[in-house]
């Protein structure tokens, strides 16, 4: 079966030892899946996991239902070992999941409501960018807040550079330049991030908070939900620190998104 | 059953949102239990997850084997949620597996050798100190070694602050008084280190890597292995920084500890 339980000894439960990918599939075919593939193969050899056989891997998308669908991969290092050290022969443990996914096409013609977290991200190059199963500061920073109307929080690193939101890479249109922060240090490299940077000119760039009341638009975008203009930002208090006007902006970074996932334009 | 497997949608396993304690027990007997549960519950208050009954975790230790087991608790924040956010009525999953053990007198009495990891520990204030199942950071670091005549690795943070070993608090002795770093940042807090405070005249500080060579004498602790004297450092690329003569140095930590443990001093 393929998303049977995980044994006690499992390292991915133990330590979070392994990697994940969350993939929006179409009546069986995967969007970005060049984009998640890669992405898990760079998580592998971080951590030193061997990348499963690719061809099994693309025999998954197909066995989700058909319409729209989430399929969850979750790759675990196996079993065992002497406390952290991995066992020398260690088999890698796959599972995987599909659920319908139904996307939110008012945010991404009205945007959504977002808030600056209280946490930070700490710093860890070695583990910056991949999708690890180490993900308490997402979780924590997401029980942040409970208002259904904030859609979303934004996440500094420790000297104060916006990073990204709990779970969707952040955008700005900047001085006539599209821009995303540099994830070298923290924070999660989406792959519908990676796809744009094929589509569109993006540049990586290092902002303190300044950059949120200088940019003309900011843009919250994953793999699965597509690109969400933000039309409000808070603190974490609740305070409004701006606004913008949603029907004005420039849409085009949203555009190429949603031509990578299949998704249409809001007019 | 007490260790049986976890489903695919486990919090623990998905995010590594949970945490663990590994408990040494003797005929039945847990020791440091009361440091054990203290720590446990501090992680449960930080994650905000509910802390089990107490009554039934003390009933567990009893259900080890004869002679010396550890006991490895596992509790999760249970299953679901939409991504990030647990569940408002998430279920903690219990998980728990006695294994035999066998400690290394002859490192009790001769002391180990050392080495200096090249991996920093990220600064995360929101996670320092507990035992989460957020433990890539340790992964990779004792992941850089496989001479088995290292037995551990010693761990800085990303301002050069010695902090402790992968799996091992740090203890030193330097101009008369015993030292442990601090852990408000990074670190996991022993319950070892924890017990300690109550028998012993014992100070938290932060050095930077100049303390190791000017210590009289470094040690290592846990709960489980009790402790070893650092008879030999080097570095990352296994050249010796420096020798300790083990049979001239105060035990007097050393002797706190096996106290604690039921463990015997080397003469």
């Amino acid at each position: 079966m393929s998303d049977e339980a995980v044994p006690f000894d499992d390292r991915g439960l133990a330590y979070g030892d392994g990697l994940f990918e969350t993939v929006l599939v179409r009546d069986g075919l995967p969007l970005l899946w060049d984009e998640h593939m890669a992405r898990l193969q760079e998580g592998c050899r971080r951590l030193g996991i061997a990348f499963p056989v690719r061809r099994c891997l693309d025999e998954l998308p197909a066995q989700s239902g058909a319409g729209l669908q989430v399929l969850k991969l979750l790759l675990t290092r196996g079993s065992g070992g002497r406390g952290y050290l991995p066992p020398a022969d260690a088999e890698p443990r796959l599972r995987w999941r599909s659920a319908p996914f139904v996307p939110q096409p008012a945010r991404w013609a009205d945007g959504v409501r977002v808030r600056l977290c209280d946490l930070t991200l700490g710093s860890q190059p070695s583990l910056a960018g991949i999708k690890h199963l180490n993900r308490l500061e997402n979780v924590l920073a997401r029980q942040e807040w409970s208002d259904p109307e904030i859609a979303e929080g934004l996440l500094c690193d420790c000297r104060g550079h916006v990073i990204e939101a709990t779970s969707m890479n952040l955008f700005w249109f900047r001085g006539g330049r599209w821009e995303t922060p540099k994830l070298k240090e923290c924070g999660v490299a989406g792959t519908l991030r990676a796809g744009l940077f094929g589509v569109l000119e993006l540049h990586e760039a290092m902002h303190k908070q300044d950059v949120l009341f200088e940019a003309e638009s900011l843009w919250l975008g994953n793999s699965v939900q597509g690109v969400w203009p933000i039309a409000s930002l808070v603190d974490s208090a609740g305070t409004l620190l701006r606004n913008w006007s949603v029907p004005s902006l420039d849409r085009s970074l949203q555009a190429e998104a949603h031509a990578l996932l299949g998704y249409p334009v809001p007019a």
